[in-house]
């Protein structure tokens, strides 16, 4: 199960060739999206489940609101427990980690191309921006677990004169570069913005300057690029470009001598990545205890 | 063994509590400065020895160049093979890291305050700067290793009108904070500069700006400061308040709404953090076959 703020997903089966069945249906409120959820695991029984909700999530198993939403501005969620919802209605494996971690972990275990990878980041950018980590093969979690999306970066307020729409942060990553930021600033929605328009070049320069932060921070193998404001393809070349412009030859490793298109991709899952992560978390913790 | 740019430290012992014989000497060439690291451990035999000499390095058992250190700008000891010339002196297990992901690795094994955290990340703040990560209870390498002394920070230009010292980046982190930062910036070494003079706010600044993006990135559960600008402990209490008032409250972690004075942290080895880290490399490395 991928909970997003906007539409959960809910898949069964056995891998992205194996999707037993499937749906989709738009987030209302906890009672009742969680019972529909649940309704579909119980007509379609499984094994265990992966449980993917949007976070800030409650993860310390030793917390008395482990498996919770915690500070989400979404209307009602906040404090909602999605894994003890999960509890009361199924007595198998539950898994419990954020859908980017999910998506993450989706883009690492599935892809015939990740194989043999121990570390990859995926961010999803669209109307928020969030990033999950792995390393030393899974996923990062720490103290919380990442919130790469609110990470500071350089703001040439000469350049780029828009504040920022972060209510914790303004000008963060993502107060300065979600699909929310990208609207805000140009004063109509990012998909009706030609490709030519000067919002994309500066776009790519503040997820270029992100994704470069990611690098010297964890040397992740590979970078997964997905979210609404990434479907947009023509950014992907930009991005790799003012990455290596950043990076200014820094890092001694091939990949940053060509063109970085297997370095810095779409999700191979597609919009999927959330739930077969989801799915991927199931098993994994259904077979060794943990994800 | 830990290799600085400055100067070598070689130890024997079991840990922090059992050290039989030490040495430091000064970096000289790199013939030079290896026979007498070696000369050190054939007098005193070992069962392993863990290698940290500094960045950057080829850490990529596949390639032809493992064991290096690569594109260092010290004269002489770029292409350096400090793997190769202690594998023709020894036949032992050899570990092999850089230096600050010794230090890393050192912290984070040794002192009983870190038992059973399963990330850490320590700055090294000195004449540059570099990080080590320790996430899921390892040391993170990924495509190379680390280097996050040269993420990009927010530069207010007017606030700070000081262009950078960093030779590929100007004003990333290191190229503003480093030690050589400071005495370039205010015409004198940092050590001569007072507590209460402005270059230790704008400092204080800078590594909050940093530690913020390593937080949102990994979620570490602690952080240690160590090198020579770190020694003037008055840094702490400035870090830690700027940290707080950059996340404005957005992790939700008690972590964030006391004092921080346990998860932003001296060395708990002082500057033996590298050479000790060393050792516990070379400790896991004989036991386990890997760090």
């Amino acid at each position: 199960m991928e909970g997003g703020g906007t539409k959960f997903a809910c898949a069964v089966g056995a891998g992205p060739d194996d999707i037993r069945s499937e749906i989709r249906f738009p987030t209302a409120t906890p009672d009742e999206t969680l019972a529909r959820a649940i309704d579909f695991f119980r007509q379609h029984p499984v094994a265990a489940i992966g449980l993917a909700p949007f976070g800030p999530l409650d993860l310390d198993p030793a917390s008395p609101a482990y498996g919770s939403i915690t500070a989400t501005p979404k209307p009602g969620w906040a404090g909602t427990n999605i894994l003890a919802a999960f509890r009361r209605a199924f007595d198998i494996p539950l898994a419990f980690d954020t859908d980017v971690n999910a998506a993450a972990f989706g883009e690492f275990h599935w892809p015939p191309a990740n194989r043999g990878l121990d570390s990859l980041v995926y961010f999803t950018i669209g109307t928020g921006i969030g990033a999950g980590v792995i390393a030393n093969g899974k996923v990062v979690h720490g103290l919380t677990h990442p919130e790469t999306g609110h990470v500071r970066i350089p703001h040439d307020r000469e350049k780029d004169p828009f504040a920022g729409i972060c209510p914790f942060h303004a000008d963060c990553f993502e107060g300065l570069a979600s699909g929310s930021a990208l609207a805000a600033r140009w004063g109509r929605p990012g998909e009706s913005l030609p490709d030519g328009h000067p919002a994309w070049e500066l776009e790519a320069g503040y997820i270029a300057s992100a994704l470069v932060n990611v690098i010297l921070t964890v040397s992740p193998q590979r970078i997964v690029l997905g979210g609404g404001v990434m479907q947009r393809r023509h950014l992907f070349p930009l991005i790799r470009a003012k990455v290596k412009e950043l990076l200014n030859g820094y890092i001694a490793s091939p990949v940053f001598a060509g063109t970085m298109d297997k370095y810095i991709v779409p999700p191979a899952l597609g919009i999927r990545s959330g739930a077969l992560g989801a799915l991927a978390m199931a098993k994994n913790y259904a077979e060794s205890d943990r994800i």
